[in-house]
C-alpha cells in the first residue's frame, strides 16, 4: 500500500529496505555461537524506528547519492546503534528490562550474552562499511567510529551516568545529548553526504548544521515523551527519567519550554538546509517528524 | 642498550614503538569525559607484551612492508585486544580482580565505566585503522572486524562462557581457541602482510597457516603457564583455570602432553613459513617465543 502521505511512505520503504538488508546479515551462515547470534538478531531486529537509516538515505539522495550506495553506511549506523541499546540497558548502566517493547538482550538471554552481543554489532557495523569498498572509504569509517567512540557517543552516555542525580545546567544537558544522541545522528547525515560527495563540498557542513539541530530536538523530543506518553506506545518504560532522577528538558524548562526549544531547533534545522534547495525536502520533512512522532 | 639477542631486541623496540604510538592517542587532546578516557588508558596501556603488535611488524616486514605503514594496524589490533580484556574480565564474564599485574578496570573504577571503556576503545581501533587512507583499507577494516566478531573473538568468548563446567574435548577446545584467541593472532598477521602485498598474493596463505599454529600454541602455552606460573610473574591470578572448572589443554591432555603439543604446532609453524626464506626469521623466533615466555 503506498500512503497517500510521502513521508509516511518513505519511512515505511527506507525501513524496510534497511530491515532487508540488516535480516540477511543473518541468514545463509553457519554461526559459531548460535546464542550470541540469536541474541544479537534479538538485540538489533526486534522493532525500532530506524531513524538513522532512514536519515543516511534522506541526506545521501539529496546529495545524489544511489540508493545502492547508501544501504551499507545505513546498515552500520543502525548496528551502532542497536549495539549501543544493548549496553545502555545492561545492569551496570541503565538497568532496563523493556526496549522496543520486548525483554532486552539481557533480559531475554544474560548478561554476559548481551556484553558480547553489543560488541559484535559493533563489529559487524565496521565489517558491512568495509566490505563495500566506496573509494571514500576512509573517510566513511572514520566519522562513524569517532561519532561511535570517545568523542562521541560512548562519552555521551559515561557523562549521563555521571549526571544522574545531579543538576546540569541547559549548556551542560545539550552538550551530554550533543555526544550520546547527536553524534550519531550526526554520522547518520553525514555518511550519507560523504558517500555523494568529497569532504571538501560546502553542503556536507549545511548537513552538519542540520544535523546538530534535529540530533538536539530529538532529544528534547524523547525526553518529552517520557514525560507525556504512555509505556505502551513508546516500548519502553514511562516516566523512568523521573524515577531515577535523571536531568531531562521538561526538568529544566518546563513541558511548554522543552517544546518550544524543540521548535526553535526544527526552525534552525529547516534554515541550514535552504542552500540545497528542493533535494533537501525528505530532510525538511523528517526535521518536523522528530518533534511530531508519538514514539 | 641494544640486546645480544636479536628477538629480544626487536621485542623491545617494537613494543616501545606501539606504545608511543598508543600514548600519542591520549595526549594533546580534550576529551569529553576524563573518566572513560582515563578507564581507556588504565585498560590499553598498563602493562601487557603488546604481542598482537609485534606480530603485525614481523609479518609486514617479511612482506616489505615499511614500520610507518604498520603502525596503525599494529596500534589497531593492540586496541582490539585491550577491549576484549576490559570487557572478559566484568563481573557478568570472568569476573576477574587483576590484570597485568593491576586491578581490572571494572576494579579501579566501575562496571559502567569498564563496558564504556572497552565499548570505545573498539571504536578507537576502527578509527585508528581509517586514519591511515591505505589503498587496501576496506580489506584491512574487514579482516579486523571479522576477527574481532561473531565469527572471530566475540564467538569464542561466547563459546568459552558456554563451555564451562563442560567436557569438550580436544577439537571442541581447539575451535573455541581458534575464535576466542586465535582470530585476532590470524588477523595481526594477516593485517601486516596485507600492508605489503594484495590480497591474492600466495604469501598470504603461508602466513595464515603460520597464523593459526602459533595462535593455538599461544594458548596451550597459556594454559600450561595458569598450572606452573605463579601470580606475579603472570601479572594475574595463577591457578584460576582450573578455580572455575574450566577445560584446559593440561586437564584434557596432561601437562606433558600438552607441551608436547604446542612443540609440534611450532614445528608445523615454521614449515608453513618455508617459502618466505630468510625474510621470516623474525617469524620464526616468535613463534619459539610462544611457548618459551614464562608470562
Amino acid at each position: 500500500m503506498v500512503s497517500a502521505d510521502p513521508l509516511a511512505g518513505r519511512l515505511v520503504a527506507d525501513r524496510a529496505r534497511v530491515d532487508t538488508g540488516l535480516e540477511a546479515l543473518f541468514t545463509s551462515r553457519s554461526a559459531p555461537s548460535p546464542r550470541l547470534e540469536a541474541a544479537m538478531r534479538h538485540g538489533l531486529l526486534v522493532g525500532g524506528k530506524r531513524l538513522r537509516p532512514v536519515l543516511v538515505y534522506a541526506a545521501g539522495r539529496a546529495l545524489g547519492a544511489a540508493d545502492d550506495d547508501l544501504d551499507a553506511p545505513a546498515m552500520a549506523l543502525e548496528l551502532v546503534h542497536a549495539y549501543s541499546l544493548v549496553h545502555d540497558d545492561l545492569p551496570a548502566m541503565d538497568d532496563d528490562d523493556l526496549r522496543r517493547g520486548q525483554p532486552t538482550v539481557h533480559r531475554a538471554y544474560d548478561e554476559a550474552t548481551a556484553i558480547l552481543a553489543g560488541d559484535a554489532l559493533q563489529a559487524l557495523a565496521f565489517e558491512v562499511l568495509a566490505r563495500t569498498a566506496h573509494p571514500r572509504l576512509p573517510a566513511l569509517v572514520a566519522s562513524l567510529a569517532a561519532a561511535a567512540g570517545r568523542d562521541g557517543m560512548v562519552a555521551g552516555q559515561a557523562l549521563d551516568l555521571a549526571a544522574v542525580g545531579g543538576h546540569p545546567d541547559a549548556a551542560a544537558l545539550a552538550a551530554m545529548h550533543g555526544h550520546k544522541t547527536g553524534a550519531l545522528i550526526r554520522a547518520a547525515v553525514r555518511l550519507g553526504g560523504l558517500v555523494a560527495v568529497d569532504e571538501a563540498d560546502p553542503r556536507l557542513a549545511a548537513l552538519d548544521a542540520y544535523a546538530d539541530a534535529i540530533g538536539l530536538a530529538f532529544q528534547i523530543h524523547d525526553d518529552v515523551l517520557d514525560v507525556t506518553g504512555d509505556t505502551a506506545t513508546l516500548g519502553k518504560t514511562s516516566g523512568a527519567d523521573a524515577a531515577r532522577a535523571k536531568p531531562t528538558y521538561p526538568s529544566l524548562l518546563g513541558l511548554e519550554g522543552a517544546r518550544r526549544r524543540a521548535d526553535e531547533l526544527v526552525e534552525a534545522a529547516l534554515a541550514a538546509l535552504a542552500p540545497l534547495g528542493v533535494a533537501a525536502t525528505p530532510l525538511t520533512d523528517l526535521a518536523r517528524y522528530m518533534i511530531e512522532r508519538d514514539h
